[in-house]
């Protein structure tokens, strides 16, 4: 009997890394999760994506994991994104967006006139010098500079091999400004406490899976879920030897992890 | 009497914000810097070219300098690159490079074969994402990553505006492969010391005159030397409630410190 499975209602599935490994072709799916996200939906377990993702709206995000055969909507979706906009509306903070293209319809209601902010995500192709260049030159103008940054995820790995993520950048930033960025999006704990308030179940009834070590696992762990690292996506061997974040346990995959967890229901 | 300009008998200058504003267009001298250059050698002060310019060769550099009129040769101009290849030779380490096309060719005797380090410099618009990514993969991909960084300013003031410098995209790598650079180039003590051995004075004789209040003007101080901030190049006023470094004396331009250090004499 695994002690960590032991008592869940609820799951917090990563999606990239552990549904699918992205790529410039749009990815592919990971062997046996398709079958293991069906498994969970029909075991009555709460279940909800909880990703990192700002490539893409949610919606084109989702198209593209259904057209891989992932039983997945919209609404099931927590991403940084939205959780942004929330705080933009909140503070009357107006950005200028270093983010990837496809990103940008989910600020589409959001006034941009005149900056007083910068919002940087993975931007991807977008991380050129020269828009890198301007959003400094927005942030250093500014009498008191405000970044805010979706994940601060170091990388990830797509089909053509690692990346580096949005947090480099928003170091990078940080550095030539001065700043810290505020992080929207995991590991932030509010960011975890709203999927848990959508899913409806208290943190030491949820579990978190996920492939990266220090956002997914010590981000849930430190708002009192337990968390898995799966052996898939960025996960790499070193990570085991991590010298502040140690996960309730290792799977080779969400598979195996979905066979434990339904053993004890 | 302005106390600072006292027993000097060595001038260490920075180039870039001092001598003259760097741009796309290659430049144009601050004025009375080139006068103030004639004035400094005609009085018998010994003097060096204290810089952190890596987007060119030194020989390309002083070339440039010359046509706009200064009075500069290679052999006094003290770069990160020729300190970075001693380094890279004394212990056996081969670069991949993360620099200017035009810095290229001061690492021609370098082996650079199956790469054991980084270097990184002010690479400029050869700050793409693929190189990014490129240099990140290499250095996440030894067993102890090496990255040797060609200083670690912030920013620097071109004619078309501040640009990211190459200490924004040192902490990028620094954050995504959990590594600390070794940086070469100002304000790392090892690089006055050797500009000072070069000029043949003793820091408690020379003074650092510089437009960047951390490399230029806190570095030097930390070597014994007074250092004095210019108001031109990248200087703003805020500089001037530095919460670390005070520089010694402000002067509005390089020509208003030589008035004052050659009634001195």
């Amino acid at each position: 009997m695994a002690a960590w499975a032991r008592a869940v209602r609820g799951l917090l599935l990563d999606v990239s890394g552990v549904l699918y490994d992205s790529g410039g072709d749009g990815g592919v799916p990971i062997a046996g999760s398709v079958e293991a996200v069906r498994r969970i939906k029909a075991s009555g377990l709460k279940l909800r994506f909880c990703t990192n993702e700002t490539q893409a709206t949610r919606e084109k995000f989702v198209k593209k994991l259904q057209g891989m055969g992932f039983d997945i909507s919209v609404a099931e979706v927590t991403a940084p994104a939205p959780a942004a906009c929330r705080i933009l509306k909140e503070r009357g903070l107006r950005p200028h967006l270093l983010v990837h293209n496809d990103l940008v319809p989910e600020f589409a209601e959001i006034d941009k006139a005149n900056p007083n902010c910068v919002v940087i995500g993975d931007a991807a192709e977008n991380f050129t010098y020269a828009n890198l260049n301007e959003a400094f030159r927005v942030l250093i103008g500014m009498e008191k500079p405000v970044l805010i940054s979706l994940g601060r995820g170091r990388y990830y790995k797509e089909t053509d091999g690692l990346k580096l993520d949005v947090g480099a950048y928003m170091k990078a930033l940080e550095y030539a400004c001065d700043v810290q960025a505020e992080v929207v999006g995991k590991p932030a704990k509010a960011f975890f406490e709203s999927a848990l308030a959508e899913m409806g179940v208290p943190p030491q009834e949820a579990i978190m899976i996920g492939d990266d070590i220090v956002n997914d696992v010590g981000g849930a762990q430190r708002c009192g879920m337990r968390a898995l690292q799966v052996r898939t996506g960025k996960y790499r061997p070193c990570d085991e030897n991590h010298p502040h974040v140690k996960p309730d346990a290792y799977v080779n995959n969400l598979a195996e992890a979905v066979d434990i967890l339904l053993q004890q229901l």
